[in-house]
């Protein structure tokens, strides 16, 4: 057990200060976190894949802890194809809890020895996701408290103006 | 960061399936759980600290991966002192969410270095807590499938009709 | 599977007009209710046993289909002991949910056989509970929208001023 | 009120283990479930109505005491029409309970003699949704602890891979 | 601060007592409250921005303290334009809370001198939403318990059969 | 509609950062507030009533806006008295809400002419509550971050180890 991993699964779509309060305070406990963007989603999204991968390389260029990947399929076989056997989460309010819970509760179901483990994101980020990030991006108001520069400017373009 | 322990604390007063499962799961993410009994409870506890220890000690005996402590005082301190930086809970419902929740803010505020960790409770044991171990063990009523044997046996004497 | 009746337990310290919503809506249902008040409970209670069954009974004297009893050790066993098969519960929160559901989820392991059934509180009486009628009654305000007139009287007994 | 009946409603895109939970201990207290198959749903469906009451009349084929039919317009008519007094419905989580219980409101308005009464679903489906199976079978994953075998097959079918 | 306004913003499709209710408590607070009627809402509406502040404007033609108005952009930004620093919003639930929260830190994030204030939904109102309205009407049902005259008459003409 | 109060209740035991932001903020919407301590309260305190208006009376002793008063009998009849119709309270959490809820429809109930409004505690005093205050300080560890000065002191005095 000397080196341990966490997958740290999402949409991405953009990557928020929220998600990285919880990718560093991750590194905390885990030697690598890889940053897995589901490929599967149905939502309708802002950013492709290779778009939502580029800004997070970006972000995590120079940790060598952080790796940055895709998948699609079920995500506890995509866990286990790196070698690792744990899924983290960020969990904000109630409603977080309960669709946490009941995917959870569905990958212990399928492949029990992977486990999903849950940090309560920061204070500071309890309102944010990238929906509520993408709103306020719509409405040309400030996004710098929300997210770091690279998606800042990823934001500015995809709702400039003309 | 090669060994990496985590610190489960609770009143196990007394101890049950439930805590067992997330001591197990556990397991298989960290290479040692520290069981932390909170000495400093309020509650009316049924088994003495003495008891509660004696009892996961029993139950523990032969797993040197699992080592059962007392603490007063600050948690956090206590999990630094333990050389580890990981307080490890299980939730259950909505309600332990909120309370856990408050808990884990004010000790991320009291020491930031030390992360909690959240594990959802397994499905079989959802609805398990010591509380409702306890009533259903003073009605006279089976709890073979709530506690292991050496619980069962300590709550017959705690509840034994003269 | 002719004739079939549900056990509605609870504190009634005292019956509000909640718990008669859920009784006369039960008996759309079910051909009899029984009412069976805990005797276990650890709570402080307001009107002993003798008094809460007394003022039960006097509320639905004339209606057969209506019988008060009491009831301690397990309550499924209790169930049975009556030839009934259902357990009648009342919702009003999500708070009362995850309690009930805790309680349910032991009964159903403790006794498959006993079902559980639950009527969400008519809209007027979603606010209303035992506590919070005797803190109206303790603060000499008026109950009579919360309670039946033997009831009102009890409670004005209870807390008059000398 | 001799012979009872509860109409049991619901998308049933495809009907699961969990609703099934539902439907056999309904009929420890109901002589006869009728499953009601809503046709008025404005949710993307996998399955057709018709594949969904054959699929339900298959499993069900040898017990007279259940019934597959299909209603639109306003449910509480659809009850009455049946003969019935009764809508079953199953709890899973907080959020159903909020939803379930604004519906039940709004039907008690719209025809207050008709009841709605809940049953916890049992604890090892209480994770278990149509949705969730059908994202597990599209990512070709084995359902086969989720549905009955009519149902895994019909899954197979739809989400085969040419 | 001898006026004082609120605004009350909201997708009002259409308006229905539950808005109503808060209006008119609103009004026991407030000297003005601004119905501001969202128009970058995503959500497929029934009734076009023009029809809602029409509807709504029938409703309050005779109370000068109660003013219409349609907004895009930041509510924040709104707000102040009109000269006010209070938002005003309803809560019926749970999920309401939540969302509510997310929105309103959002809001104070942006903005810190405008204010949120929640009213909590009469109760015979909790469960009453411009959707379920939809619905109601969609399905022929009556919805005179739901909306007031003008808004029955345009949900009759919408929903009304060739 | 000139003058405009509102009566903020409570216990007080002690007064925090959390109560704080909601008085401060709130008076950016009401000319002033009445910090209304609750003498009723069956609660175990630390602070007597006295200790706790004598903080508080410390702590806003420059600021003529804020007025601190103590009452028993109903909350609702005090409101009225002061010449006010609103009650301010602060919301953290969901279990927050049900409660609330629960105390803001009997008060309608009793005198619907007062209403209750809500503000969202600031996002940094989410976690904050006056027992966990207590809790902390009972341990021994800083409270700076959780109380204002007079209370600190307060605070140290009461758990100083001899």
């Amino acid at each position: 057990m000397s080196h341990k991993s966490a997958v740290y699964p999402g949409s991405f779509d953009p990557i928020t200060f929220g998600h990285m309060d919880i990718i560093e305070r991750g590194l905390e406990v885990f030697d690598e976190i890889i940053i897995a963007v589901a490929c599967n989603s149905v939502k309708n999204s802002l950013f492709s894949i290779a778009e939502r991968i580029d800004l997070i390389g970006e972000i995590y260029r120079d940790d060598p802890r952080v790796r940055v990947d895709t998948f699609d399929g079920l995500l506890v076989n995509y866990v286990v194809s790196q070698g690792s056997r744990v899924i983290l989460r960020g969990l904000r309010a109630v409603s977080d809890f309960e669709y946490e819970f009941q995917i959870a509760q569905m990958n212990y179901n399928l492949k029990s020895e992977v486990e999903t483990l849950f940090m309560m994101t920061s204070v500071p980020y309890g309102y944010l996701s990238s929906s509520i990030v993408k709103e306020v991006a719509c409405l040309q108001a400030p996004v710098e408290t929300l997210v770091p520069p690279p998606v800042q400017k990823a934001l500015n373009e995809k709702f400039k103006k003309d």
